[in-house]
């Protein structure tokens, strides 16, 4: 029996492929400090669970396939916050930022055409691209610079007639980037001079620990029917299990367009939303007290890396990762040999080797990304355990 | 700006398509029986509901992308209850059964591959099919013969090079019709005899009214390696607001790729797995009930049918809908008539047309599907109003 091309082509996740690695270690009675995963550890809100504590309906029915009204309106809040005015009918409410993306892809692209991307990108975005048929072109972006976005001519070098729009995750996972408004505005121009939409990633949206607030593409002139944004809650509320997005456009023929792919899957998770609404009005300490926690532990993991000879790091301004080029030659192989043979008082690490990230074969070999998702003490001590655990293998091989 | 192609094709939900007629009436003050969705009015288990109200996790995590241990270990029990031995690596919950459809979708055709599908059948199957580029082909059934699955030779002559799957829907939304072990039988021998995936619907799986059980297709010997069964915990418990289903496959090559599609979404929702797990364990008793009461309804909408000069409607065994031929022409234009002009005390009905149901052109005008969702007393209302409602139409028409 033959599988279709697209279930032989579509990569495995990279970030989870290592997981019988470190399963075997836990067996072993190894502790394993998981830097792979982007899993905060920061509590979920009490007045989100509180939520699901209090629910009290005798039938737990479809919603609307837009989403409930509630969480809409609620959302028309939480932007309007972040200066994005919106209306309700400018939101669809999606199982988590996953459907969003794969929404983006389908209602702009035909199978063949292509979506270019900044590379290293979410991986993900590769399996979603399988699915809707789209071809991604990478555009190059190095640790050595990082991994500021290529200047105009570049990126319009890969400019095809084929290409229908250009992607980012801003702030970016993996590489903790923030894009800055000059970017922002030059991505604008381009896709209005070549007739392209503009599909961006904001889940980090919050997650900014220097200078100006991220730019969102929603906050362009200009632009704006060219924009879908992709959104979630997973991050920000730290709410990974709750699967709660959104897919944003002032573009209404891409919005009844996307209301189509949504009545087919008739409606996102109906509790969740609830859940996910009651988050809107958290004070603003809730985030600053999460951004605090965050910065700390991003100078733990950036001067720590410091440390290494030959490492290549810039100091990233967002979301909780970082993307590391190390003085070896293949992160995985380096990976593995920690969950294999490597533990100070039966303590490991664990974290994402970059190749993953990379649509351009070989590049990324000697990359690893970090997601610094663990509390101020875990660091520490993974940090320390992932410093001499590096000096070990390269004196060994 | 141009949307994809797939994005101008998809069919807008004709389930939902004569909402804002509805909701017109309801601002005028009529209240409005729906028996256009198969939203159950059955109360959710307390079970169920108790699992959401007693979460005490600090972080509502990502679950692992083929679902949690605990509820893939539940829906081994379930489905043992049901006489099919499964084992955990066979199953992947899915973010309701839609997502199970398009996976099975995704991972058995290439676009421009087909596959074979009883019609009338469950319009939201033609938006996967837009998403995925598969052609569902039509296999036309009828009201006069409760919609039998055709014989072997009319389904063996829409068999092209192009066919990867048939699929079913079995008890079948909107028929109510239940497959027989002897037709069950003749699909495993064709998809054998032409080397095919026979792809099933089971989500009605409790809802049998007379008779043998239905006949999972896991069941029958000899195709092992052909079955993708997608289900979905929606209807069985009334909790449509969940989004869980699964999909499950003996197939180890299907079950992998399936699993990289999972990967790229991450995870279904977790807490509502959680929720979805308590219901396994339910006494016999709850499902007996609920079909008892079910089964009041279903007689009560066909014997109200019965009284219909000129009504085509053979009494179905299954499901929660009966799809009934109307002595009138357009059954679309009937029920917006009723929304607009038809009233008795200040209530009228809503149902849905069943041309969305069908993919060849034209068929499906003159008929109408009925959720029986409603309790006794305001189902024989509704009745009655659709009754009197019909004699008026006809009389004016």
């Amino acid at each position: 029996m033959n599988l279709s091309q697209r279930a032989v082509e579509i990569q495995a996740s990279p970030i989870r492929k290592l997981m019988p690695y470190s399963i075997n270690a836990k067996k072993r009675g190894i502790h394993v400090y998981q830097l792979n995963i982007g899993q905060p550890d920061i509590e979920t809100p009490q007045e989100m669970i509180d939520v699901y504590r209090n629910y009290d309906e005798k039938v737990l029915a479809y919603g609307p396939s837009q989403g409930l009204d509630l969480y809409r309106k609620a959302l028309v809040r939480y932007y309007k916050k972040h200066q994005i005015e919106l209306n309700e009918d400018e939101i669809i409410v999606t199982t988590a930022g996953s459907e969003a993306i794969i929404f983006a892809m389908m209602v702009t692209c035909n199978p063949g055409d292509e979506i270019i991307v900044p590379e290293p990108f979410y991986t993900n975005y590769n399996g979603f691209a399988t699915m809707a048929g789209v071809k991604i072109v990478p555009l190059t972006t190095y640790a050595e610079t990082g991994f500021a976005l290529p200047e105009k001519d570049k990126i319009e070098a890969v400019i095809t007639d084929k290409t229908r729009a250009i992607m980012i995750c801003n702030p970016g996972n993996p590489t903790g980037t923030v894009y800055t408004r000059q970017q922002m505005e030059m991505l604008a121009e381009l896709v209005k001079k070549h007739n392209l939409y503009l599909i961006t990633d904001e889940v980090y949206r919050e997650f900014v620990y220097e200078g100006d607030p991220a730019v969102s593409a929603l906050s362009i002139k200009g632009i704006e029917d060219r924009v879908l944004m992709c959104d979630s809650i997973s991050k920000r509320y730290s709410a990974c299990g709750a699967r709660i997005g959104c897919i944003v456009s002032r573009n209404k023929d891409i919005m009844s367009a996307i209301l189509k792919f949504a009545q087919a899957r008739l409606c996102p998770p109906t509790i969740d939303q609830l859940a996910a609404a009651a988050c809107v009005d958290l004070p603003a300490e809730y985030t600053a007290n999460i951004l605090a926690e965050y910065d700390k532990r991003r100078n733990i993991v950036y001067e720590e890396l410091q440390k290494i000879d030959g490492i290549v790091c810039v100091k990233p301004g967002g979301a909780f990762y970082i993307n590391a080029k190390l003085p070896i030659e293949d992160a995985e192989d380096f990976i593995i040999w920690m969950l294999e043979n490597f533990h100070i008082d039966n303590e490991t690490i664990m974290a994402a080797p970059a190749e993953g990230f990379y649509a351009t074969p070989g590049l990324g070999r000697n990359e690893l990304r970090l997601a610094y998702v663990l509390n101020e003490n875990d660091l520490v001590k993974a940090m320390n355990i992932f410093r001499k655990g590096l000096e070990e293998y390269i004196k060994t091989h």
